[in-house]
């Protein structure tokens, strides 16, 4: 039985209520398995996850030890060569999907690069791809991209979340949405969305880089066709870490993928001329893999083992309904308007509040040791990571917030001058 | 003035000769750099290059203080979003590019697929790719992806070293070839082929994988078109560490790829609705780039910046020339058959013999600690990186080969079972 603390929560919680949850809190032990630099807040896990205690050790494990001593016979000795498959299997269960469907490789906008041409051939007397327009620009790109190659086949149809469901139609090749909105943090029905592609024949292609390690994800339990995903956000395995893809075992052997490097054939060291494509998960990959980077995606995976995502999400919804409602009550006045979904079960482990001086609010923040990040043209967007965070934290954020608005702090003018964020 | 030892080199060297080579060798204080497990020879520098010496350390910083401490500001603070040009800066000099011509990101395979598509956009009317079908697979691979796609305009067209030049026509788009061969080692005349191509009107592309860090390569002497390899080998940035791509400037922004994610936008922090491409090299980046294994390229190109190419290839042809010589000598009549040029200036820097035993010799070498790899069928190959390796390390390497061969070592039912090697 998963604890509810947003059952419990009063209207206006103090920072009593807060410890209390701390202390009760199931998930609090995980905190101990991270870094946290001293004195942090960090509200921006779902843009860069922090570093899991044993990373820097499996990295010189890596380092040292497999690439400095052992070298080349590393590719067998230590795996390396089957890490996209290994790694992919130990994903799998936290997105509903079984092994031998999700291989970790390359980058979330090459992985949708692949599926979405792989849509284009098991649709091949259809025409549209529809996506949420608003949604992260990749995503979008990409897709203009796999149109403009088709030469004027494919028609990319940018649609809102309320419009999506009544643009699907015969045409459709697929829906490709991403599950968590990464501006609004609103939450798309995937088991809805994907039934009502697949009553048209279309396919479902879910974008998991905002949802996948902070909710529940049921691939299977919805049919999904393909997915697509990132580890270095709320899976925590490091700046870029690579992706990963699904695809659900009817397609795969069946959807052909333009890129069609060795990795990705029926028999890799055979050097065979022609490429043939592995009938399995391994047909997706392509070239070889950046090993340092991929190994320590299973740093950030080995911290789920042991994680129950279902305490994940409870303790999910209630840090962000808190800091819902302490901005809400404690900043009331100053400007800020949620730009989030209002009911805790329609958004992702994240909010978004927009404000006419969101840049130079954010900066201050950051300078006050509460990162945030900021999204143009106006949204200060913060991210809430269960396995680190507590409930005390975010009072603290609110509290320094609340200290920024009263005495004006942002209109310091090292707090106007724009920089690159991702 | 590089000194030439391959000039003094006697027929039949000897130990005492090859000690005083090492005690001359302008470039042995390199070899301190490195990490060089005790009694290893490593003769596979050309397929995954050994470790610096301060890669540990270089890794430390990225993962415990850029990521671990300093968190997603990093992505500023630290360099890594401008890090696919700051490293492709720093690697031009070494294939005879200028500064904004050379990116670092994603596989080989994958920029292999961007520069073959660039090419089809930039030829629009012709239908021929021309490779070189015997060298490594990935590349025709690629290339049978990229005419599948067209579905039926772009043929592949597999020649082999002394079929190029003739099949080069007004209908060719590109040649794209990999400048020394994967397996023999024999190595493409780059200035030739590509005025040859030129007068064609058609493109030339160029794989170096097998060259870069190898010998001095000149892209803008030979005015190539288009480049791609990988930092893995002679460059040594680490297992699977991220590839480059090379376009001359007067392609940029003029030649379309397919795989338009937000890296490769103009403006990629505005997050505009539509795709619209830089109009620098960046136009060739995708995604976001795996961090770690990416910093990692810095420590192996921060090795070359005082080693001088002339020097490198100098050696490099006296290291193979002197393999050949003792192992024909003293190696005669136990089956091995030459299977790269014998001419020092026709080949890169590895040596290939073909021994219809040779893959039990390579495991019994290997266990005796002289690594090189097999390549199927019947190829047991070598590389020499002047970097790390001694004159009395090929010698040594031989006495062990002579040893196996001798005393029929190779017979020994426990080097008979095959396992993948990259």
């Amino acid at each position: 039985m998963v604890p509810d603390p947003l059952s419990s929560m009063p209207k206006v919680p103090d920072r009593a209520w807060c410890a209390a949850a701390d202390a009760a809190d199931p998930l609090a032990a995980f905190r101990e398995r991270f870094h946290i630099p001293e004195g942090l807040i960090y509200l921006d896990g779902n843009s860069l996850g922090m570093m899991p205690k044993d990373a820097p050790t499996l990295a010189e494990r890596v380092i040292r030890g497999e690439w400095g001593d052992d070298l080349i016979a590393s590719w067998n000795s230590a795996g390396w060569f089957d890490l996209p498959v290994r790694l992919g299997d130990k994903l799998a269960p936290l997105i509903g999907a079984g092994p031998g469907e999700v291989v970790v490789c390359d980058t979330t906008s090459l992985n949708l690069f692949k599926v979405l041409n792989a849509a284009l051939a098991l649709r091949p007397d259809r025409g549209v791809l529809i996506l949420e327009g608003s949604n992260f620009p990749t995503n979008n790109y990409i897709a203009q991209g796999v149109a403009a190659a088709s030469e004027g086949r494919v028609e990319v149809r940018l649609c809102e979340k309320d419009e999506i469901a009544g643009a699907i139609d015969e045409r459709t090749i697929a829906i490709a949405i991403t599950q968590v909105h990464y501006r609004t943090g609103h939450l798309h029905d995937m088991a809805a969305l994907t039934a009502l592609a697949q009553r048209h024949d279309a396919l479902a292609i879910w974008d998991l880089c905002h949802s996948a390690g902070a909710m529940p994800v049921d691939l299977a339990g919805c049919n999904a066709d393909f997915a697509v995903g990132c580890t270095y956000k709320y899976l925590n395995g490091g700046p870029g870490s690579p992706a990963f893809l699904f695809a659900a075992h009817r397609h795969q052997g069946k959807a052909a993928q333009p890129v069609t490097g060795w990795w990705g054939h029926a028999a890799p060291f055979e050097f065979e001329p022609d490429y043939r494509p592995q009938s399995d998960i391994r047909q997706f990959l392509v070239g070889t893999q950046p090993i340092v980077s991929m190994a320590l995606v299973e740093a950030g995976l080995g911290v789920f083992l042991a994680a129950d995502m279902a305490a994940i999400r409870a303790k999910s919804t209630a840090l962000t309904d808190l800091f819902i409602r302490l901005v809400e009550t404690r900043c009331s006045g100053h400007g800020f308007r949620l730009d989030s979904p209002r009911e805790a079960q329609d958004r992702g482990s994240q909010v978004s509040f927009a404000h006419d001086h969101g840049f130079p609010i954010m900066r201050a923040l950051i300078a006050a040791g509460v990162v945030g990040d900021f999204r143009a043209p106006d949204t200060v967007r913060f991210g809430f990571t269960p396995l680190y965070l507590r409930y005390t934290d975010v009072w603290d954020a609110v509290e320094r917030l609340v200290a920024i608005m009263e005495r004006g702090v942002w209109r310091n003018p090292e707090f106007q001058q724009r920089t690159a964020v991702t």
